[in-house]
């Protein structure tokens, strides 16, 4: 009795955040109206991790004023002789500046370091020739700053598309970036590239190999938005690992595709996403390929960090409320699966369902159906956590409501598919569609 | 403890009532604070059109309680023997019974007549062999009441997945039905198939052939919801032409990949889109196939009356304010063109933009570049009307950010896209999303 009491409350307070948050959108200029996001209720509750300091890495953050202002804009990561570098990119037809320019830098040689200058406001995408012209500036100037070849400068935009990048604000604060370099100040960085991602995302994780210990850090932003922009993710790894470039780039293109591309708040793929991922070799101890001990060992580690911060996305999706697990089982193959678990995270209905707390199957069964995933009625099972919704065709007999509904009201979601087909599975992560991410991409321009 | 709950459960519950009426004063019209959705801004301005009645067809609705109280739920279209029926249906793989039903129906003879009767608040879909066998105990008894086939019966159901059809409600209301028929009763059957549609939808044309006049009446739903359930999209079209069965199919199918098929509300596929269309004759007027002169005439006629009611679907879209034609042209193909229009229709962040009034042609190229369609930066130009946004891989020089923000002002939209590569073109219709869309699919649970 005293349960449903304070669930409740907790509706009703929910409900309360919610007409707030419509009625500032509707009275723009009251107070209650601000543009800046409170932190996402999927916060992580204990904050920023403490991250371990990588050997070879170092990180600085800055001012200068892109587009923001009073608050860090550019991360500068300086990367040691030696560091090898692997990246994974967006496959978007009108990928940015950056992007082009980071993907033909890939694979070169290690051996006269290495840095990753990154700003927020602005996306340098579109921006025809006048793009790569910025990249060439910043890359030139970092490069001759940190003494290391413009050929090993990475560079990463996020914000505003269209717009010229005021590259000139970025050099001019690169000397003091180089001065404020410090292996402890990875949070920092991960602050400064920020869009309105309501908190700073990073994890890390360390492994033993050949009884001596690895450390992987990474940081990572996404799903922020800066009305009338669109939503990069960027994602940094670092290791003090001495692993081959190609094995790198090998185990960071797997992971991947069981990570950041399981995941998707809105459908929409960004022009800039980035992920870099840089290996010291401080450590001194070395990871062999995917087939070694070593090499498995530390796969299992770098999935835990890029999982992580994969999930971490997720929960600072705009205006989420709800972070939802899709499991599909039973499909015809890993691609069926995949193409099902998709359709289901990406629906409009089913998302706005689970914002509303409200059981729909009904809609994930219309989800399965349109996906083009081969897929039988009668052989679809549906459960929410544990609970048995539909099976045969139908509810399952046992399926009651108001289970249902008072699953739907956790904060975290699982959602069970079995196709009842093959054996190929999928699991991916959404988040809900709330009157925020409206609030967030419709009501408020620049 | 509990007095304590109850009155923080009291205090949050008022807190709810004073938002509520805030919001509704602070959105006037926009109906935010009440579940009964006012008519759509975008609806036509003249209301339902006059149609003309259509020989061998008569029409009649009836309240029957499948779900609403005190509005019709149930249409009967009684077809003159000799009608013939041709449809299209979702490709959905988890689609509901009466669609399958119908689906066998198809082609069947047309000597004894025909009938077609629809129900709003149940889709009859994911509801094991129970669905199978509400669609026969329908089509058994409105066969025996108008003394038609059985096999000549076509059904459809919109509203709840997954609950029972109460079956024994509309054959309770079908002699009602029979004695109420009349020829001029149309609209009454485009009303009793709304589920959330804010205006009933109708549309006709007539054609010249060989110097008599042909008909074509046709009624739709769609975009229409209702909390838990999803949206379907039901379509009827008559004519008095006389047309083989096969002619007819084939060119309701053409006609349906440029009209239906290019129309997006939210990007999710009911599981019951019907579209059906009876030739019943009567003019005495012979069409020819699509290569004859009766033929190319009459498909003008209905493909006026199909787009017409497409728009007025899109126009009835869940919160739409906005109708927007997206004309992509210079793709390399066909099928590239729709990629490429399609992706930018179904964009959360293309329309929310435009639910915002932002001339946010960023977002624009951002869904170009994931819609998987041939794309280059450079070769890409993008319109708003006839306002030359984007080229050459940049901004257009020309454009002035006051001249966008001004056209998006506009009710009706034309964002015009070309790619620059190849002579494929294909022109799609959405509309915004705002607000209002969540509230009625997420805000709302029955």
């Amino acid at each position: 009795m005293a349960g449903k009491k304070k669930k409740r409350i907790r509706k009703l307070k929910s409900k309360v955040r919610d007409l707030r948050s419509r009625l500032a959108a509707a009275l723009p200029g009251t107070g209650a109206a601000s543009t800046a996001p409170a932190v996402s209720p999927l916060a992580p509750r204990a904050g920023f991790p403490v991250l371990p300091e990588i050997g070879g890495v170092r990180f600085a953050a800055a001012q200068a004023g892109v587009r923001y202002a009073g608050r860090t804009d550019v991360m500068l990561a300086e990367l040691a002789p030696g560091t090898e570098v692997a990246g994974v990119f967006t496959r978007s037809s009108t990928r940015s500046a950056p992007v082009l320019d980071c993907q033909k830098k890939i694979g070169g040689s290690a051996s006269g370091g290495a840095a990753i200058v990154v700003n927020s406001g602005n996306a340098n995408a579109f921006t025809g020739a006048a793009g790569m012209e910025a990249v060439a500036a910043v890359t030139r100037q970092a490069a001759s700053v940190l003494g290391v070849p413009q050929a090993r400068v990475f560079t990463a935009s996020t914000g505003v598309i269209g717009e010229k990048l005021p590259h000139e604000r970025i050099t001019a604060v690169l000397e003091d970036l180089r001065a404020d370099l410090s292996p402890s100040s990875i949070a920092d960085a991960a602050r400064a590239i920020m869009t309105t991602d309501t908190y700073p995302k990073g994890a890390s994780a360390s492994v033993e190999i050949d009884g001596e210990r690895v450390r992987i850090a990474g940081l990572a932003k996404g799903s922020g938005m800066i009305a009338p922009d669109m939503a990069t993710m960027l994602v940094y790894i670092f290791t003090d690992a001495r692993i081959a470039q190609d094995d790198l780039q090998r185990v960071l293109s797997k992971l991947t595709d069981s990570s950041f591309n399981c995941i998707t708040v809105d459908s929409d793929t960004s022009t800039s996403d980035t992920l870099l991922m840089a290996a010291t070799g401080a450590s001194g101890v070395t990871v062999g390929s995917g087939r070694t001990a070593s090499g498995q060992a530390f796969e299992a580690a770098l999935a835990d960090v890029m999982l992580d911060l994969a999930h971490q996305v997720v929960r600072d999706g705009e205006g989420a409320t709800k972070f939802v697990e899709i499991r599909v089982t039973g499909a015809a193959g890993p691609a069926d699966a995949r193409k099902a678990a998709m359709s289901v995270a990406n629906s409009p209905l089913v998302k706005t369902a689970i914002a509303g707390e409200d059981p729909n199957w009904g809609r994930i069964v219309m989800a399965i159906g349109k996906s083009g995933a081969e897929a039988e009625r009668d052989r679809l099972s549906i459960r929410f956590g544990d609970i048995l919704v539909a099976e045969n065709g139908w509810a399952s007999p046992d399926y009651r409501e108001d289970l249902g509904a008072e699953y739907m009201t956790r904060e975290d979601l699982v959602i069970g598919i079995d196709l009842g087909i093959g054996d190929g599975s999928a699991t991916v992560w959404t988040c809900d569609l709330t009157h925020d991410y409206i609030r967030i991409n419709a009501d408020y321009r620049s």
